[in-house]
């Protein structure tokens, strides 16, 4: 879609709600309540909505924010590729046809909405809303401009990963002439951890194990470490990266217990391995530097089949 | 200066010396070897060094660099604010007059070199080269701009830190034109750790204190612990900012042992508090963010004075 049908969408309407994924990033809540406040200066009814709620860590995009009153009849999904990831709290959105329109940097998009913008070089939907405004001529406020900035910094590691293009950082660049303290938003977002999650990294680093000439590292989470450390189970996502952050290993292992001799694996390789051929090799898949799979067997038996495989391959 | 004073100088002269300073960093790493390359490929003779020498986590920068046999006679320092900074394997240069050009971002650069460019708002020497490589028109290789990005990218935490700016990011575009694997050298620079390292870490993290309701963060470092670790000493630099990344703490306080009862006090402060008024109180200083002092008493007495004073100002 060109920007000016998606500004003219915006115009022609008057009453939107914004659907953003489950388990809520920095990209899908910048880019919706962007969208929202940007809708809202039109002189639009706009609301957010997520199946999780809005988690505490993203307060500063929405600390004055209030719902308003009113009844949708235009649905916005932002960074949303499969109508799935609405999750179970939006479960009527995922419905063929309850969607208008989607807007969206990920490739893999499902295109199950009735109109779907999708832009997969770019680094966030943050950015490409950015665009879209940018091409409006109106007003960006420093409140969109700090959720605009806030979605294009966490997507993309603070412009360190791969997905960073120099449209990324020339959109920073731009961002920063608002008043948004980005400095802050980084430090919130890549500096600053819980309490919990601090025992659980150091806990879980300190059984890290090392294997085939400390070019494979391991690390397991099991319920019983889960239950023991007192911290919500919440804070056991993502640790996925810790084996990979060791120097000279190109294959980390997390293993997670599901249940009962059931063990959900993630798998981070460097640019030696592809990921997503190891887990293809236990039926799993994903991407080549990021991949999982399930394994059934006990710990032990889990880990020596993953060692035997790693072993093969390396 | 002009930029064009200082391309003058790369024309006239034709063997140079380029000095970085000590406990070297990607600045000044990538700012010497970006200019070495460029002075090279002028056709001129032109080598670095470091007082430490060139450490192995930076090897990207100089795989292919060779040292060349010739008599300097014009001499550079680039990212040094003070001759002091040159360390004891660059005595010589510490010297009044001994330096002919000094290249710095410091603002408290010493003005020690016969002419002196500084542009204190820029976020990293290797920022300024690239203006005066720019300005001279000459071809920019992809190693000379791999080693001025990895210079940028290091001094900023990765476009992190408040000293970003608008200049910077654009630069960090521009520099991504060439071939450069920026996302390997960010993960290089941000993301690997060494096994000691994760080691120290580790049980460091794992002994952290809270007090004053967890907005006061506290570990210590014993000679004790170095020694019971089995890891290199200067592995245990750079640990002072683990104390604040825990979700509520505005002080966090870093305690390494010196010598019996003498221990180095780290203190680092969200924009809550000012880290060189709190060093001031025990005769130390440094910036409002990152500060430094030195308490003389057991590490029991140390602790009590530094949560003393805390609690005061908290």
């Amino acid at each position: 879609m060109e920007y000016s049908e998606i500004i003219d969408i915006f115009e022609k309407h008057d009453r939107f709600l914004i659907l953003t994924h489950k388990s809520p990033d920095g990209d899908t809540l910048g880019s919706g309540f962007a969208l929202c406040y940007f809708l809202r200066d039109m002189g639009k009814q706009a609301n957010v909505v997520n199946s999780d709620g809005f988690p505490d860590r993203y307060d500063f995009m929405y600390v004055d924010y209030t719902e308003q009153d009113f009844e949708p009849e235009y649905i916005i999904a932002v960074d949303v590729a499969d109508p799935t990831l609405l999750g179970s709290g939006l479960l009527k959105y995922q419905q063929e046809g309850a969607v208008d329109l989607c807007i969206d940097h990920h490739v893999s998009n499902k295109h199950f909405a009735k109109l779907t913008h999708v832009e997969g070089g770019i680094a966030a939907a943050a950015q490409i809303l950015y665009c879209i405004f940018k091409h409006s001529g109106r007003k960006i406020t420093d409140i969109i401009a700090k959720c605009l900035y806030t979605g294009i910094a966490t997507d993309t590691g603070c412009f360190k990963y791969e997905n960073t293009t120099p449209s990324t950082h020339i959109a920073a660049a731009e961002l920063m002439a608002y008043d948004i303290d980005f400095a802050n938003v980084n430090r919130r977002m890549f500096d600053v951890k819980s309490k919990g999650r601090i025992k659980i990294e150091q806990i879980v680093t300190g059984r890290m194990e090392y294997y085939l000439g400390d070019r494979c590292a391991m690390i397991a989470i099991t319920r019983e470490l889960m239950q023991s450390c007192g911290v919500a189970e919440a804070e056991f996502d993502g640790l996925a990266s810790i084996p990979l952050s060791a120097e000279g290993v190109v294959l980390g292992i997390t293993i997670k217990q599901r249940h009962t001799n059931v063990y959900k694996i993630s798998v981070r390789t460097t640019d030696e391995m592809d990921a997503s051929v190891f887990c293809g090799y236990f039926g799993g898949g994903g991407h080549i530097r990021a991949a999982g799979c399930e394994i059934h067997g006990t710990l032990e038996e889990v880990k020596a089949q993953l060692l035997e495989r790693a072993g093969q391959v390396l």
